[in-house]
């Protein structure tokens, strides 16, 4: 009989993000993943299509936040200005639940195929997402695309900076710094086709200190 | 019994893709396949591991060019002029038949998801590995993923132009602008945090006319 709790599905991420830690992701069933959550397969199924969405169910409801921000940004925001919008929302969303179970997540992630190739997917998706959302703005294909590359960029480097450091600062920060460092990286690569000048060692070009 | 021709990889490829066409992904069968090519299921499986990988094997290559143009790029070269060594290269080894192929291939894996992660994972590990040659040159690894994301976006946006235009110019050429553009657009993006200025919608950042 089921236990069922408000922190069903939670308690089903940590058990499965456990048990793909121990015994490896191809190792384990969903019917372990319930088990150890103290829940039933059916309550499992309540919440996930299959094994694999476990991981990554969470990247849709990111791009929800994404786009919303993006669209209800003002309108005299740039495209950069709409997309700094889109993951303040999206960083709002993420809890200290998130940022414990980041590590494991990331580990797990990195030593399966299948659930890399479904990261990358997903990240893909949440970067359309984005594309998507500018050009609803009017911002030009090329525009969009690259704004929504270094929203994606300014993600990632901000989630890895706020899951490895306890000290480190609001997660909506830490996307709004990254995508600042961003668009300064940015702005010298415009001299560097030239390939007159040596690529910059500045430290403020390296991840957070 | 199989003819084998020099040519069977292209054959199987080409047989894929009709396939893919006409009934669907996942209602095409390796053993199809390879009655279509006129070859047999041993000679697929000489070529491909699995039936996935028909379309999206040729971008491992892809990588191994762009790794190798990165690195062999003169050391004086900065990180975007890199990236653009690395995509020249790359673009030679794209031939008649990847244009002729390439409207298909866009459809087909439109149509299907398991072929969208896929084909998403695969453009992620190409990225990946132009991060890893770029750090290879020192570069910094903020720079290196903005310079490895602006590679990608070219590739896309040259690979579209190129194949949905026959009178297009050369690859390369065309991955080299698109590369030119995306700089461009990146050192618009350089004042656009502020949020005082509209999204400009020059028609030199729509994709090429």
């Amino acid at each position: 009989m089921p236990r069922w709790k408000p922190d069903a599905r939670a308690r089903l991420v940590s058990a499965a993000l456990e048990l793909f830690s121990e015994r490896g992701y191809d190792n384990t069933t969903v019917t372990e993943i319930a088990e150890r959550a103290e829940l039933s397969r059916a309550t499992f199924f309540r919440y996930f299509p299959d094994k694999r969405e476990v991981l990554t169910a969470g990247q849709e409801a990111l791009s929800r936040l994404l786009v919303e921000g993006i669209a209800e940004a003002p309108a005299e925001a740039t495209p950069l200005a709409a997309v700094r919008a889109g993951l303040e929302r999206a960083a709002g969303s993420m809890t200290s639940f998130h940022r414990e179970l980041g590590p494991g997540l990331i580990a797990v992630v990195a030593g399966s195929a299948e659930l890399q190739a479904r990261d990358a997917a997903k990240h893909a998706s949440m970067t359309a997402a984005m594309v998507a959302a500018l050009r609803e703005r009017g911002v030009p294909p090329l525009v969009a695309a690259l704004a929504a590359a270094l929203g994606g960029l300014a993600f990632k480097e901000a989630y890895a900076t706020w899951i490895a450091d306890e000290a480190a600062p609001d997660l909506a920060v830490l996307m709004g710094k990254a995508l600042e460092r961003l668009h300064e990286a940015a702005g010298r690569l415009d001299v560097s086709l030239e390939g007159s000048e040596r690529p910059r060692q500045d430290s403020n070009l390296q991840p957070t200190d």
